[in-house]
């Protein structure tokens, strides 16, 4: 329970009306994005293509993209895992044959390494300084369609039970070390919102370009030989797995390596592999670097926590980021010192830890080969309880002894990963439970308005239309679901009608401010 | 994220209309609470006091109750932390007082050992077997009343952050092994769905009535003096904690031992510790000893996963139980073969994996004592994902490449609880995946008239009345909850309305026929 989440949201105080606020001042945490219609944020888009991604490497680098704060970029970001299926994920597609080019003569993206990922990036942030706090907010998030036309209108992702699974060697069946493709199918643009297995085969030895035969899954981008191996089409029948659309790595360049490896996450972000990383959730992650450069990969269609065999269904999307940088000397309770990566959602608040806080620091010079031998959630979970303590306490203004009574009374503790070197336990506080002006419900139509906007209520349908350039939003009282742009976005909490006006929370204001200015 | 599954949900399986069964057949899981009138369950009583309650024990023992499968109990069940609060949590309550009665000369409940939950029952099932499954349905659960009429309308709940807790001795404030007891408050009959922080105090030596002086909280059922603890009232303000009613331990006797410490959970299910094992949930158990011997106790106001500081918030409640027999020669293939505590809701299947499977049988003479030292996360995950993985190949009929892979893309893992000896990780499947009969949709009309029931429709409220004997459920179509004899109950979904039907899904059939079932 807790799998539908990855949608906007409104929330919904029913009880709170003493708290509805029309013209209290923002905090920092939400004014950069406000403001009239003269401040509308420049909007970028970042093509998925050899020129634009790293391979493997999340440290500095040259920018892809240099933006300023409160720019919106519609980011592409490509799975690694396509090679397992040219003809369904790479072929037709321009942007993804550009980047797995490979043949004997030719290698686009050669640097595959040290790590796995396709990261679209680096992205340069103006002015960002080491100290600072950058946010990034999903504002849309969509599948890929197949390039290819005989598979016109679906997406597919990969699912490889790999040889870094946590089970793997430790299989019920011969034989134990078997690595497993699955494939999983997606309607691109239907309203079906679950995966179906297509078919299934073991990997066979797969030989690349340069003559190097891969027994295993041990190098990115080789294109599997569909003549090498036997397709099991019987799979899965009658089983439809929830989507729930999300980046697995996205994060800022850290300062303690020039080259490092995309795989395991820390203080930087990362690898984080939490499906929760998704369409309205907002990231925090503090910059260590000039221009943080911001990456994004490793896109997913759905995972579950611990992502158990060591990948998610991997598949190629497309998404509308904001990011906003919050100064090192302005910054919010919450924000100020922070050592992590930070989710904040309409519901709740999700704290990362590792068994490393800042492995790249903490086990020196060898630290990104040592933390494969390292892990475990044990470490993880310890990491992740000092981290909540400290928000409660800092973030919240609590006692230690009113944060810990918290901690184990309402906050609950997942196991985000245990397949990427440096193993995740991830906190979800409830953030209803405090009185944050994030949450609070302010007049819908004042807010939009003052950028702008403009709002127009049907009170026979009971609805409103929120119009600005040519995006338009939907909202319905009662309805748990808004239409934006004729696309289906679910909400938290069924949007509240009250003394005559549509209310929402700030942070549904933030998101939606952002979607109706990004430029279609 | 997954606050809102402590009530009864309605299935709504928007487009699998093609789904929809009327005649079918019922398995066997579901047939034995099915039937006529005449098949109307026997319903019981089991007030807690000195009588009917253990303390301690999860052990077998004489039971305070026999009864039938398909009977239905109404189970009081008391927090054995009530004498942190004598004045809310005690006085005036006779059942509770009887339970706590401890001068020099008298003390009720002598035996509090090995562990320190007080249990109600434990509860016979006629003909219960080794190697048969308990079913339990939690039909109904509520918060117990201050018997205290100064505090009448109240139910208190203590959470104490105690020396047993994850972070004791470790904490960044003086002095760092202190305890700490919170007084939470909530309404009893209100709808307001939140506990509030009353007060709280650090513990200090108490003096029992037998002389002994307890500088630490290390026996159950001391009263503490409050003479000698500085109240603090200016704690968590603001701040509203998400109730979510639960069983703390509930669970069958098991064979390896006769006197079992209640603190660790096992096999045999005891002191889980999931917030998910509440209202609408139903447990599966496998029976080791002859009656199966049902313990219910250890009630829990709210707690977050992983039980942090070592205790939820801990009140007393009284629940309405059904308890269902399977025989072990006819079981259905998720039960057969079942070696731990089986949680099913109608969204999900809840697995429950422990730093050891079988401590008792796995750690020896000296298991009791041993398996405090020995527990892990890691080794509870490793334990949670085997039986993930059984459960998917025998339960559910999948390869073990079909099952490995959806634990990957779509199985969540959570840490239950790291204060109970035996540590706990469970595995979260969402059953929408799966075609299962119990998530199909039925028409309620049919179902609930079957045995006697009468169903009458509002076609202006859109509203279906159900009612038999004195109980009367309201279901409203479009309506996330409905009313039962007034009483709110959440549902997972809003009632659908499908060609003139009110439809539910058998699973919703199975809870609502039995709590239409039970006497007022």
């Amino acid at each position: 329970m807790k799998k539908n989440t990855k949608k906007i949201k409104l929330a919904v105080i029913a009880t709170l009306s003493c708290l509805v606020m029309q013209s209290m001042s923002v905090s920092p945490l939400y004014v950069e994005a406000a403001g009239s219609s003269s401040d509308r944020p420049q909007t970028h888009r970042l093509p998925a293509n050899a020129d634009n991604v790293r391979w493997g490497n999340i440290g500095v680098g040259k920018p892809a993209l240099s933006v300023n704060s409160g720019d919106i970029i519609t980011v592409e970001a490509v799975t690694h895992h396509s090679g397992d299926d040219y003809e369904r994920m790479i072929e037709g597609d321009a942007g993804v044959e550009d980047i797995f080019h490979w043949t004997k003569e030719e290698k686009n993206e050669s640097e595959r390494a040290p790590g796995v990922h396709i990261l679209t990036g680096p992205i340069e942030v103006k002015g960002a300084e080491p100290g600072d706090v950058l946010e990034v907010r999903i504002l849309d998030l969509n599948l890929r369609p197949s390039g290819n036309p005989a598979h016109k209108g679906k997406t597919y992702g990969s699912n490889a039970a790999a040889n870094w699974g946590y089970l793997y060697g430790d299989m019920v069946e011969e034989p134990k070390t078997r690595e497993v493709i699955t494939i999983y199918e997606m309607e691109t643009y239907g309203s079906a919102n679950y995966a179906k297995a297509a078919y299934s085969y073991t990997w066979t030895p797969q030989t690349d370009p340069d003559g190097k035969v891969h027994d295993t899954i041990d190098y990115p981008g080789v294109v599997v030989d569909h003549d090498t191996v036997v397709k099991n089409t019987d799979i899965l029948k009658d089983v439809r797995i929830p989507v729930r659309l999300h980046f697995g790595t996205m994060g800022v360049a850290p300062k303690e390596a020039d080259v490092v490896d995309s795989v395991p996450p820390s203080y930087f972000g990362g690898n984080i592999d939490d499906w929760r990383i998704g369409e309205g959730a907002t990231m925090y992650y503090p910059v260590s670097v000039p221009g943080a450069l911001l990456s994004v990969g490793d896109p997913h269609a759905a995972q579950g926590d611990s992502e158990m065999n060591g990948t998610a269904i991997e598949t190629s999307l497309t998404g509308d980021i904001q990011v906003i940088l919050h100064k090192k000397n302005q910054l919010d309770a919450k924000l100020d010192g922070l050592s992590f990566p930070l989710l904040e959602t309409e519901k709740e608040w999700v704290l990362h830890g590792f068994s490393y806080a800042n492995y790249l620091s903490e086990l020196g010079e060898e630290a990104q080969q040592t933390i494969y031998k390292n892990s475990s959630i044990d470490k993880a979970m310890k990491d992740a309880a000092y981290k909540t303590r400290r928000f409660l306490m800092d973030g919240m203004g609590l006692t230690e002894d009113e944060a810990y009574s918290l901690m184990s009374v309402a906050v609950d503790y997942g196991i985000t990963q245990v397949v990427d070197g440096n193993w995740g336990v991830h906190a979800s506080i409830d953030r209803g439970m405090f009185n944050e002006q994030a949450t609070r419900l302010v007049t819908l139509r004042d807010r939009f308005e003052s950028f702008g906007a403009k709002v127009k209520w049907n009170n026979a349908e009971q609805t409103a239309a929120i119009t600005y350039g040519s995006n338009t939003l939907v909202l319905k009282a009662g309805a748990a679901e808004a239409s934006f742009n004729g696309k289906k976005v679910k909400l938290y909490a069924p949007v509240r009608l009250e003394e005559g006006s549509v209310m929402g929370s700030e942070y549904f204001v933030k998101i939606f401010e952002a979607k109706l200015m990004t430029a279609k």
